[in-house]
């Protein structure tokens, strides 16, 4: 059906109707007193949202312009960093890492499985020379479902004592806790198209105190995506250059409303949506690409059995039911798809993708008691 | 009043409904088939405002993200580059140069003045070694309302031979014809909330097949603003990066209205409207910063009268009329005030602010005889 669809997949997600109305406004001036306050506003929000007190930058960009804005301003051509890679966007970590001639030393894990902290806890522990620069982590792994151990990596970072912790919360931030002061995080970069609820457009970076010192001796050249000039002009409410005002608008709405709905429960809510999907596609007889300890909150990958055909699975989704979910990234291309549960997603959301998608797979010929699905999903929501 | 404001500042500019209501719209996934067919017809409406068969590429950032990335990826560290600066926007292109480690030799006029093309022409022509690898020029120079004689600079230019032209035109283009392809532009840089009629978050950068030559050698970084990237993608209508799906979408209706109109009837729109205000201005007793002979078709700097302060008069039409008008910027900060008659602009929104300007006038005690200003305009605007 036209204008039916329902996005399940790790962004864009789904928009709320007001920060959708917010986006249809007439612009205003983005040098006017009037956007100062709605920056001001906005800024505050944010910080709200990354649990910090420090700068929380907005840049008009995607997020993968967030995360090189993280590594151009607080590092120098040949610093080593560690860049944990185990999946496609701790790939573009080290792509980016490359390309302004970084040492990029690169800790992987296979796809589907989380960073081993241990790795980087030996490998911080050895570097008595203080070689290190960052310890670079993608938190939740889009491409995968996985979410990494930051927390423990993270420890290990303050142990090493001056090597920076750059994290990529694009699929975190607003899913899941990111307490940025708690942890000592540096910088944590994200985009507006996941938990913030709005579309894609808008990348942010939280920079800590620490980072702000490696800024004054970083040399990596920049100008667009200099965070200095940002933070420069945050203080007096405004961006230096031309923000993209309407997006702000809705970032307005989108965080007043995460505001009232409260951090705990945001993240109580994608942990139980969460828990219903991976139950359900348990009970569908289906695999799930990571494990139960290292499961995302914003996103499931899930292996399709023997005979049926990822491919086919969304196609169905789509056609049938107006459905949208993902498919896998590379390595993984055909051989999973990644249900969403992500930002402005209900209980009901949740149960109607998987109930649509036990559907499918009854179309699709697989075996299996059809209403088992559904029932592990209404089990594990539980009452709330 | 609320929800009143009318903008008559060089950008943001306004935003006709259809464009807004295309904002609204819940978005769709940026890498779905329905997406790509958006974007490949948007590609193509951009390249007929460009009047080019070469790729115009689009990018989440702003006009400075896509001027930044015209200078990064078609130049080398050490390159000697031309820069004109005759404003703030020029000006800008050099710190960018300055930025990447290029020789920048900055070709001044005074704020105000046009750019000389004989000065570009001397150096171009003694220049045997061909050393120079890039002119750089603002077209529309925002912050005086100069419109820079790029058709005679760049015929300078492709004397040379080897040098390229890369072209500011983020207030000139959809305002005033930039033939990418009858004038052999190699680079051409814009942004939305221009001549595009849509709010700001999106830049453009058109890129000609000499660039795509330099592209090959081009050493500086750059990751997010790599164009080869996005060329590369923008051939499977798709992008590198998740791109701004609901502004991509505003643009479409934008681009749609624009092409209804017709490219003539949209330059010969804003010539007349800049002829309208220039006449109003001088039959008001006002000066005109910029000089008949180089006057930007969507913007006029306007010199208020001795004893009439410039950020008065835009107190007054901000509080009493609701139109907000812009400032001078750095040295000319309190010294003029900006009309712009750029993009979403009727002859009726030419004639409300030109009216409006005389009662401010009158109010704020400047002698004059009320209704010349707009009795000028009436007959610059003509019958049509």
């Amino acid at each position: 059906m036209e204008d039916k669809l329902m996005l399940m997949i790790p962004g864009p997600t789904p928009v709320p109707e007001q920060a959708l109305l917010a986006l249809a406004r007439a612009p205003i001036g983005h040098r006017s007193g009037d956007f100062s306050k709605i920056f001001a506003d906005v800024t505050a929000k944010l910080q709200w949202l990354h649990q910090t007190q420090h700068e929380v930058l907005v840049l008009t960009a995607s997020g993968t312009g967030a995360m090189e804005a993280a590594i151009i301003n607080f590092l120098c051509r040949g610093d080593r960093v560690l860049v944990g890679e185990n999946g496609k966007f701790g790939e573009r970590w080290g792509d980016v890492c490359d390309a302004y001639g970084l040492q990029t030393e690169r800790v992987k894990a296979p796809w589907g499985s989380p960073l081993d902290p241990e790795v980087f806890r030996e490998k911080l522990a050895a570097d008595s020379n203080k070689t290190i620069k960052a310890v670079i982590i993608t938190h939740s792994e889009t491409s995968t479902g996985v979410l990494n151990d930051l927390a423990t990596i993270n420890r290990y970072a303050k142990d090493h004592g001056t090597a920076l912790i750059m994290v990529d919360a694009v699929t975190s931030m607003g899913a899941t806790s990111v307490p940025m002061d708690d942890w000592g995080l540096d910088v944590v970069a994200s985009g507006s198209q996941k938990g913030y609820m709005i579309p894609p457009g808008l990348g942010f970076v939280a920079v800590g105190p620490r980072a702000w010192d490696a800024y004054k001796t970083s040399n990596l050249p920049r100008y667009y995506l200099d965070l200095g000039k940002a933070r420069k002009d945050a203080a007096k409410n405004t961006t230096p250059f031309t923000t993209s005002v309407n997006m702000v608008m809705a970032l307005q709405a989108s965080l007043g409303m995460m505001q009232r709905e409260g951090l705990a429960a945001i993240f109580a809510r994608h942990e139980r949506q969460q828990r219903a999907t991976r139950a359900a596609a348990r009970a569908m007889g289906l695999g799930l690409l990571a494990d139960d300890s290292c499961a995302s909150p914003s996103i499931t990958a899930v292996v399709p059995p023997e005979g049926v055909d990822a491919e086919q699975v969304r196609a169905n989704l789509k056609k049938q039911f107006d459905i949208v979910v993902a498919g896998g990234q590379d390595q993984l291309s055909g051989k999973i798809f990644r249900l969403g549960h992500l930002g402005f997603v209900g209980d009901r959301d949740i149960l109607a993708a998987l109930a649509a998608l036990e559907a499918t797979l009854q179309r699709l010929g697989h075996s299996g008691a059809v209403g088992a699905g559904v029932s592990a999903a209404i089990a594990a929501l539980g009452a709330s």
